[in-house]
Order: C-alpha cells, then sequence, then structure tokens
C-alpha cells in the first residue's frame, strides 16, 4: 500500500501540532497567573496547588464551580473578537463562588472547536489569564479539544472551572436574613453571558459595527463587554453582606429566591436603578414582555447584596463605586415581586 | 402587538424548563455520590466541600485536571448511548491526577448540545456519578448548557474537571528515577479517550452493531467500552512507585517523556504484552503506519509505571491484576524507542 493512501491522525482532521503550537502560544500568558503556590502549571497531566495555607484556617471549605457563558461564544465566532470571552468566563465563575462567600484560588478552562486556531484559542486563553491575574487566580490548568463533526464550522464552545475558599463560619448567605433586610444592587456591564440567544434573534440582521444612537457606540462593543467580576468591589464589605445573588440565566426571578429561605420572599422597586439602553432596546426591538425581560436578563443590576437594614450605609460605603438600594425582603415564600 | 409575535426565550432555541427537567432527573444520581465533606451541591451557585481533612496533612497540594473525552462523545451520540461517555470523562481525569500521586476529592462536569435533551444529559450525568461513587469521589457541580448553533444537531459534548489532594512529600514523579528502572504496564480496557477521529475514519461505512469475528462482539461494544481508572489497581502500590504515565493522545511516545528528567530516555519492547485485537485490527484496516499507532494509541497499556529494579516483583504483588514488565529506562535525552 503506498504512502499517500495511508490514515494519518491528521487526515483524520485532527492535528496534535497545532495543539502544541496553541499551548506554545499562551503559555507566558499562563505562566503570568502563578503566584507561589503553584507548583506546576502548563504542561503537566494535572496543575499542582500548594494548600498549605488552608492550614491556618479554622475550617476552610472549598468552593467550586463549572459554566460556560452560553450562546455568547458565538457572537465572538462571528465577529473574531476572542479575548473578552475569556475575561467573561473568569468573572461568571468568580461571581459564582463570590456568592458563596469564597474568593478565588484556582482556574481551569476548557476550549473547544471544529479545528484547532492557534491563534483563536492563544487570544481565550490570553483573556482568561488577563482575567484570572486581575482576581489574584491562578490559571493552572486547562484544556483544548478539536472536535471535527460536533462543532458547527467557525464556532467554538468556552466552559470554566474555579476552585476558591472560604471559612466556613463566613460562608454566604448567612442564616440570619430578616424582613426588613435591605437589596443593595451593584451595575452589570451588559448582559453578561445570560440570554445571547434572544439577544442574537432580536438583532438579527442588524450591523454588528455599526454605531448605534442610543448606545453610543457598534452594536458587537456594547454586545461583547465582559462580564464583571463583583470580587474587587465587594470583597471589603463581604463580612458585613447576609447574602449574594447573582443574576445570571434565570435573572431576577430565579436567582433571588435561591438565596432566600422558604419564608422570605423579596420586593424589587422597579425604577430605583438606571436600566441600561441595551435593555430597552432588547425590549422594544424584540416586543419581550417586562416580565420576560427580567426572567432573562440582569436589566443593569448584575449583583445583589442582601444586608441588615442598619448596615445600608456602612456597606455601601465600603463599595468602591456606586450601588443602589433596589428593594427589600418580605415575609412570603421565596418569592420575587417587581412593583 | 399581538402575544404570538413576541419574542421569548423558548422560541430562540433555549428552554430553562428543559434543563430544570434535566437537573431534577439527575438529583440523585448526584446526591449518591455525596460523602459527609459535601456541605452544598447541586442547586447552589458552587458546590462547598469541607477541607478539614486537608489540615491534618503536613502540605498538602491541590492536584487539578480538567479534560474532555474527544470525539468519542460522536460515536456516543450515532448509537444514543451515554451513560458510558460519564465513565470515561471521570476516569480520564482520575488518572490524569493519579501520575500525579492524587487521589480524587471531587469533580465537576460540563455538557453541552445544541439542544437540551434532558435524558441524554441525565444518562451521561449518570454514568459521571456511577464512576464518582466507585473512585469515593463527590460529584460537586455541573453545568448542563444549551447552545442551539454552537453545536452540530444530536451532537454533544462533555468535559469535566477534578481536583484531588497529595501530601507534597508523595508528589510523582519522584527526582530519583535513573537508568535500569523499569516500566511496569497496566492493561487498558481498548482505546479509552483517545484516537476517536481516526477510528470513526477507519471504520467509516462499517455496521457498528454487526459481531466483529476478531473482537467476538459489535464493534460499537468495543469502541464504546470506558476508559479504566487506575486508582484502585494502583492505589495500594503508589509509596513504591518512582513515576506514573497515563498513555492518552500522543500514545507512548509523548507521554512517557512527561515524566522523565532530561538525561534518561524509555525503551519499550514491544512483544512484552498482548497487543488487543482491536488495534490489529485498526493498523491493518487503516493501513496506519506502525509508529503512528504508538503515537495516537495506547496499544493496550493505558498506565506505566516507573518502578526501581528492586521494588518490581513487589509493587507487581501489590497490584491486583495482571501486569507487564514492558521495558526500562536508559541514558538518553527524553526519548522513547520502541524495539
Amino acid at each position: 500500500m503506498s504512502e499517500s493512501s495511508k490514515s494519518s491522525y491528521a487526515a483524520a482532521g485532527v492535528s496534535i501540532d497545532a495543539g502544541n503550537r496553541a499551548v506554545e502560544l499562551m503559555r507566558d500568558s499562563v505562566r503570568s497567573t502563578y503566584g507561589p503556590q503553584v507548583l506546576a502549571g502548563i504542561g503537566a497531566f494535572g496543575g499542582l496547588f500548594s494548600a498549605a495555607a488552608l492550614k491556618e484556617m479554622d475550617e476552610p471549605v472549598l468552593v467550586a464551580s463549572t459554566d460556560g457563558v452560553g450562546t455568547k461564544v458565538k457572537l465572538a465566532a462571528e465577529v473574531g473578537r476572542y479575548d473578552s470571552i475569556g475575561h467573561d468566563i473568569v468573572n461568571h465563575c468568580i461571581d459564582d463562588i463570590l456568592v458563596q462567600g469564597a474568593r478565588p484560588l484556582f482556574f481551569l478552562d476548557y476550549v473547544a472547536s471544529s479545528k484547532l486556531n492557534p491563534e483563536m484559542i492563544a487570544a481565550v486563553v490570553g483573556g482568561i489569564a488577563a482575567a484570572c491575574r486581575e482576581a489574584g487566580c491562578a490559571l493552572l490548568g486547562g484544556e483544548t479539544a478539536e472536535m471535527p463533526g460536533v462543532y458547527q464550522p467557525n464556532e467554538f464552545d468556552v466552559a470554566g472551572t474555579i476552585i476558591g475558599v472560604v471559612e466556613r463560619s463566613a460562608v454566604l448567605p448567612r442564616a440570619d436574613l430578616h424582613v426588613g433586610d435591605v437589596l443593595v444592587g451593584l451595575g452589570s456591564s451588559g448582559p453578561h453571558t445570560n440570554g445571547y440567544s434572544l439577544i442574537r434573534k432580536i438583532f438579527e440582521g442588524v450591523s454588528l459595527h455599526a454605531v448605534v444612537p442610543e448606545l453610543g457606540r457598534p452594536l458587537v462593543d456594547a454586545l461583547l463587554e465582559p462580564h464583571r467580576s463583583y470580587l474587587r468591589p465587594l470583597g471589603p464589605a463581604l463580612h458585613k453582606i447576609k447574602a449574594l445573588a447573582h443574576i445570571t440565566g434565570g435573572g431576577f426571578i430565579e436567582n433571588i429566591p435561591r438565596v432566600l429561605p422558604d419564608d422570605l420572599s423579596a420586593v424589587v422597586r422597579l425604577g430605583s436603578w438606571p436600566v441600561p439602553p441595551l435593555f430597552r432596546l432588547l425590549e422594544q426591538r424584540g416586543a419581550v414582555d417586562s416580565d420576560e425581560m427580567y426572567r432573562v436578563f440582569n436589566m443593569g443590576i448584575g449583583m445583589i447584596a442582601v444586608v441588615s437594614a442598619e448596615d445600608v450605609d456602612a456597606v455601601r460605603a465600603l463599595i468602591p463605586e456606586e450601588s443602589f438600594v433596589i428593594g427589600e425582603l418580605v415575609s412570603g415564600s421565596k418569592g420575587v415581586t417587581l412593583q
């Protein structure tokens, strides 16, 4: 049998060399996230992270979360802009464990597509590394996968896993939520990572690069704005916060109840914060019910802190940015009333 | 505007209800993996795992790895058999941290497809939970994602992240690898999770359900045989092992050197173990070069332990299954010679 008729792994659509090249391209950005706790990282089978510091804690609790960024990746692929997606996945994960009181230790990523494009992978991982650096979180490991026939051509997906730690006595939500506790909201940077299938449907046929008057910038810039991390603004106030709700998929309606006890509900006062123009635009162009908007989008509030009425001023003073008193807890059964 | 013309999230191809139903279906299997260390799991933003036991260690090191199972998922999707993929991803991850001496603490999964099929997700996660239970590892969290337009119709992808722990002094590979150290191989259960793009190309047009005489069973049964976990067979011998090489993508040629110091190479003696018929079949049908076979597949050896010559008998006696002396270390420069 002649050489040319032989099967090879490359002919089957998988390039181990492209994988190695992707690793080469991202090596430096990954290493820039390493602190002294990282004993082995990129290139090893698994990353090694010294947990010696946990021995100083009374009862360390590891908090872990895996997430993706949804179909926001489609938008990124469409315009070939990949680094912001890296910030999205890291910050989303940081916020998911922050609501349990945890600070991040390390992160691992998974990036897959039908064909391995080393520059695309390096851009995604570069964004991941930058977001990790900002949070003081090591990018301890990851996997890039080439999956011919599983992904659509030119599409890709990203998933991430974060591991953080919290003292057991400081786990959120606390047990002492009461009627009268106040909801303090922090602004979002956009839809974060939620509702992008609906967003893309609503803006179907609209040029992504045209400046939208209501937004004052190209649509794609507004839509790809990365998910915010609330670690830095909320870190200093965490000890005075009773609970945190990360407003992700399911919006206000599904996420606030996740931190409520059975006998409490939340009242959210519409108008108590400025809904950003992008959400108004989505509501109008898509003729989306107002209730549905609050079930899909964060509507300008990406994180809600539940705070004792007497601590509201102190907490807001500890948060180094504008915050909004958007409602309070009432007796009920884990419901959310928008009024 | 009439009700029927309104956009809704469901119309955009994403069903939050199907997601909730998937969670419902997998709740029990996920919970069956919880030990007393799990303080919060399914339904929480992030899983909580008490690390109090780590305080008893001298210097605990967390070992983390993220991986996928490659295009083996395409084969599973083609025949609609999903649970074995769950075993694949967990066992692959267990083996990846075992080679650093670590035992698993907890696992998180990511399962994504173009359309959320709750029964499919539940089968995958059921397999993940079963493999976690076998390893005494908690399935602490996970994410299911519906990504219309990112994945091909009826295809799905799975990624997993494992976190384990090892005493710093017991991290593998050890520094004392020497000329004359012996390679002890353990059998694989099949191609594990590597080379499936090539496998599918080679068997294109062949009925997956036909019994293959050389295999004595339907092709699909052989091809979907899950990745083995070597935690149980190697656990008792770990303290006497100097290094472990998990034979994954890149085969013998790329994986053995990952644990070698700069001044050593490995000699692997072909014929020192029985290459399973499936690999012979792949080599012949695909007319694949013998070298390429050892660069893509495990060829029947899924894990290789590097052991001092004087410990070989003791180590093999501690391993409760057949093992093979397949070669040794020689002076060199991180090479692998098949002879």
